[in-house]
């Protein structure tokens, strides 16, 4: 018998009781023993629920999880940062195995809670913490060892890609989809985490951190989100055969690394420009493997609750890699050194303005309402000092990159 | 130390040798000791070669490798069937752990040698042997305890997709792209098992066997080639915006499994249609991750050498899942039953001829040359015992299916 504990009952929880139930023969088979759900962390024990569940096993007390000694695992499905974080820490110090699919914990102390698992001699996997249901970071993570990875890049946020792609499909306004989005549940009351980027640079930061094996952090990673694209930037962007994604990439550049979220100008018959909807992907290329490329569900009860399992399974099995992921390179911030073509939009059309972005330009895509540019080749850096010379706000331009 | 024995020293075995070297560090630091070549058969053991290589270490005597107690793991990469297959026998019955990437062996001792390595308590790996370097027989694997797969597809040869994707992109005629294919040794001198499918059989075999968990054997699959694909056809495909490529599928269909490997045409924006030139990808579906895509090089030195050593390593660590990965369905063959649109194209303009084949159409996309038509909703069945009525010979046809 394996003793799990899963700490929050929402989406994600569920799914992973449902997962368990409906496949409890399956997985006793190849384990050769049960997994047995002992207890459950939530909120406020007398909720409604619709899951059926046995009441004995709901607890609001992690106390009772975590000096509970049968319970060798732990499955941490909260939706908070700093608890979240704590309850992970505490079990590993208990010495529990621990799977999470909470990116924003991951991303913020990647590198304490690896040393604490090592330390520990106890497992840390975070499979459904980047790119939901694809199996992506445990391949990353296994050609390490013969492969330099030379950059990774990913479709990393199912809201963002599902707006864009209702944008571009049916030359909906980005206010509109977005509500569409948030009636079928793709996106959150306040989606800033998801529009603005943050989610994205989050499993950036995971992967990165992973493929290059030196320390990228939150802050080491440039961000620009869609929450500002408009109908004019679709339209500019269609008539150039391209679409836009929100991509993440990190990769060596020069003595160092560069690391980006951002919009990304893509041909309309490349690989990215079809990862459609609220599916993910994410690709990395390795000198021997050459380009991998992996799609799948970025989200949703189900898809991510099977990664959840995925990681259960292999340390049930110990089937996992137990040396650390992490590098100890020691890699500089290149980002100031990022040069490209980049699509640029502003709303200002002061003339003074406009002539000054003009000469950004290699091309001039329109000037009515919006003025629309594709840049010369041309460091990033220099077009962010032009914006602030301008004083160009946030909220007065849209920038995308070729890739 | 681990002891290796390799079989063969052609291209792959030699990409083998060369990541073990360049990457003996990394892979000492994994795994605590270090992978040692100890011996490597060849045909010609006085043959120059341009690798660098101990000649002590070369042998043309199998025993020398096979009995040989320091020997745990032997890597099977001969270019032959009969031959490799008694050679992997041998092994398992000494208790050797075997890695493969002959796919021809595979596919036709799946279950013998499968059942062989469980007896022995051996490892048994050949990712490799699909899709070359995309890890992608690992994940599906794992997946099966925690999702019934409904459902395989792949693009599985890089041959006919490089042919497929000069012939759409460069307007070029089947005979001159196949020449240039040879001459950048993508394709063999004799392409025969590229070009009328068998290789992409061979690996649907083994795909749709672990996928749909019962035997799914060579003579289940119904294959057509794209050796009689012409320009005439890439002209009418081209016409109603689609892309032909070679997709062998596997599913499930009524009370038991249709599997097929068959030119395809695919929408010209969908996933497929942008697999381009050489490479390969696979897709399954579960039932709790839903659809995963998976993408990279289908062939080659080193991304097939890095799909062995991936394996070597997850034997070395004991990282894989040791239960017997075949199931015990008796799955019912219902090719008969296969349902959809299809395109044909004849050759034989006799009057009586295209009549008949015209009662099969929805479209008749044109009649010069030859007639290339779109069917009805209809039972591939009903075609095939239409032409066979209508005499018409294998190279007087093409038929590609709409998926």
């Amino acid at each position: 018998m394996l003793n799990v504990g899963i700490l929050g009952l929402g989406t994600v929880g569920q799914g992973v009781v449902e997962i368990l139930n409906t496949r409890e023969k399956e997985v006793e088979k190849l384990l050769g023993k049960k997994i047995r759900v002992k207890k459950i962390l939530v909120n406020d024990i007398n909720k409604e629920r619709e899951l059926e569940i046995n009441q004995d096993i709901i607890t609001d007390n992690f106390k009772e999880i975590v000096e509970d000694e049968e319970i060798q695992l732990i499955v941490e499905v909260t939706s908070s940062i700093e608890e979240g974080y704590s309850y992970i820490k505490e079990g590993l110090n208990k010495g529990k195995d621990i799977v999470t699919a909470n990116k924003a914990i991951v991303s913020k102390y990647f590198e304490e809670l690896t040393a604490l698992a090592m330390e520990n001699n106890v497992a840390f996997l975070y499979e459904a913490s980047v790119a939901g249901g694809i199996p992506v970071l445990k391949p990353l993570k296994e050609h390490l060892a013969i492969n330099d990875i030379e950059e990774v890049q990913g479709i990393l946020n199912g809201t963002c890609n599902y707006i864009l792609t209702r944008m571009f499909e049916e030359g909906l306004g980005y206010e509109d989809v977005l509500k569409e989005a948030q009636d079928l549940g793709y996106a959150e009351a306040d989606p800033a985490a998801d529009v603005e980027g943050d989610d994205t640079l989050r499993k950036l930061r995971i992967l990165s951190t992973l493929a290059l094996q030196g320390e990228i952090l939150e802050g080491d990673i440039i961000l620009e989100g869609i929450d500002r694209i408009n109908s004019f930037d679709i339209e500019q962007i269609k008539k150039i055969n391209s679409r836009v994604k929100l991509i993440g990439e990190g990769r060596y550049l020069e003595d160092g690394f560069m690391a980006i979220v951002m919009p990304s100008i893509v041909d309309k018959d490349s690989y990215f420009a079809n990862v459609d909807q609220a599916f993910n992907s994410v690709a990395f290329k390795g000198n021997n493997v050459g380009e991998l490329k992996f799609y799948g569900a970025g989200a949703g009860k189900l898809p991510t609750a099977n990664a959840i399992l995925m990681d259960v399974l292999d340390i049930a099995l110990d089937n996992y890699r137990q040396e650390n992921p992490l590098g100890d390179k020691k890699l500089k911030n290149n980002n100031e050194n990022i040069k490209g073509k980049f699509y640029l939009r502003i709303s200002n059309l002061d003339k003074d303005i406009t002539e000054k972005v003009k000469k950004l330009a290699d091309k001039i895509l329109a000037e009515e309402e919006y003025m629309g540019i594709i840049t010369k080749e041309i460091e990033l850096k220099y077009i962010y000092e032009t914006l602030e010379k301008l004083k160009i706000e946030r909220q007065e331009y849209f920038i995308g990159r070729f890739i």
